[in-house]
């Protein structure tokens, strides 16, 4: 009766997502999807950035997207009248998603005729940075609004992202962000992330962001 | 052997905590201390309102603060620069805070001298919503830049606060931001939340601010 048994529950969680993740990894890599995961606050330009790229890139591959959200549609009603496959996860109240979520949406979704599958994360900048969702890539996007301290407190994701989009670089004149200095926050986690500054709503800087996504997609079919 | 029971962890990890809270609103009425439980996204303006706050009501109350950060310093050292007491908690990877985690930050900044203790909560929409921090009243802060539909994608977080802050309306000219959608949105779920536009870096629109804040901590010491 003195046999007991210590249970890691977030360890555990953590380390079956990771298999589930691999495992998601290796079938989207069979069937020739690529899957981004693209994370951020809430009111970053996640829902922005996805229409201008899809609208950019849409006639060159064939996009699906899934957009998490906790409750509401509204995302994946603009994303479906952008005329792409669209499906809506509702989160149920979850803050993240983890591999076994982004496996329901992928297998609703279908991947038959989808070569960039796009994941619209729930928008936070906690959670979704300890669940590996499965994709090939996280990105991020953090707004000239928000603030260049971000990578301070928020450690984790800019560690796990490849590449970083500087969203909204029009307000740059009305607000006190210095890129350079954010940057330098991000690679001092982060020496490989890829920094892109941007403006969604004018399509400023928006070209080397679908230079690296199409090199991206590229090499993982190869 | 056939006999098992459920758990439903989720549903009694949140009535454990609601009933960890009461007991901790309870004790703080005992103290004459009125805790605020102050939330937004991350880089919507908390620790500018806070910091203008304390300047403006430093001279009318004590107040302490207890800066929450996943895992930084730098909003607690701004804070004790203004002043005032303050200690930082570092959730450890948490993205909301508990009342029990609340009672360890009410404990270690002391209520004896403290007639308004602020918790700056975790920079997060979702999480921190779903948990009672044992605070009396619930603030949030959502920013221009982040847009007019958030009520419409984070309903629980508008629902439980008492006062709702629009921050940035300097930059109103610059987003498409409508206060009057934004606020209708807001009423629908919470037609009880007060609504303040304000804009803490130039102080517009504080004073509506300030003088709910002092009807509510006198009204918490009556």
């Amino acid at each position: 009766m003195s046999d007991f048994k210590v249970i890691e529950i977030k360890k555990n969680v953590l380390e079956d997502n990771e298999r589930e993740a691999d495992a998601l990894r290796g079938e989207l890599k069979e069937r020739g999807t690529f899957l981004l995961n693209l994370m951020s606050s809430p009111g970053s330009g996640k829902t922005t950035t996805l229409l201008r790229t899809i609208e950019a890139l849409r006639e060159e591959m064939k996009i699906g997207v899934m957009e998490a959200d906790i409750d509401s549609d509204v995302d994946a009603e603009a994303v479906a009248e952008a005329g792409v496959k669209a499906v809506q996860i509702h989160t149920g109240g979850m803050c993240h998603l983890d591999a076994d979520m982004t496996r329901q949406g992928i297998e609703s979704l279908g991947t038959e005729d989808v070569e960039l599958a796009v994941l619209e994360n729930v928008g936070n900048l906690v959670c979704p940075a300890e669940f590996d969702t499965g994709a090939v890539k996280n990105a991020m996007i953090l707004s000239v609004p928000e603030g260049d301290d971000k990578p301070l407190k928020y450690p984790l994701m800019f560690s796990v992202c490849d590449v970083l989009l500087i969203n909204k670089i029009d307000v740059l004149p009305y607000f006190d962000f210095d890129i350079e200095a954010c940057s330098a926050r991000a690679k001092n986690l982060n020496p490989d992330i890829r920094i892109i500054p941007i403006c969604a709503r004018t399509g400023e800087g928006m070209e080397a962001w679908y230079e690296w996504l199409r090199s991206q997609v590229k090499q993982w079919n190869e």
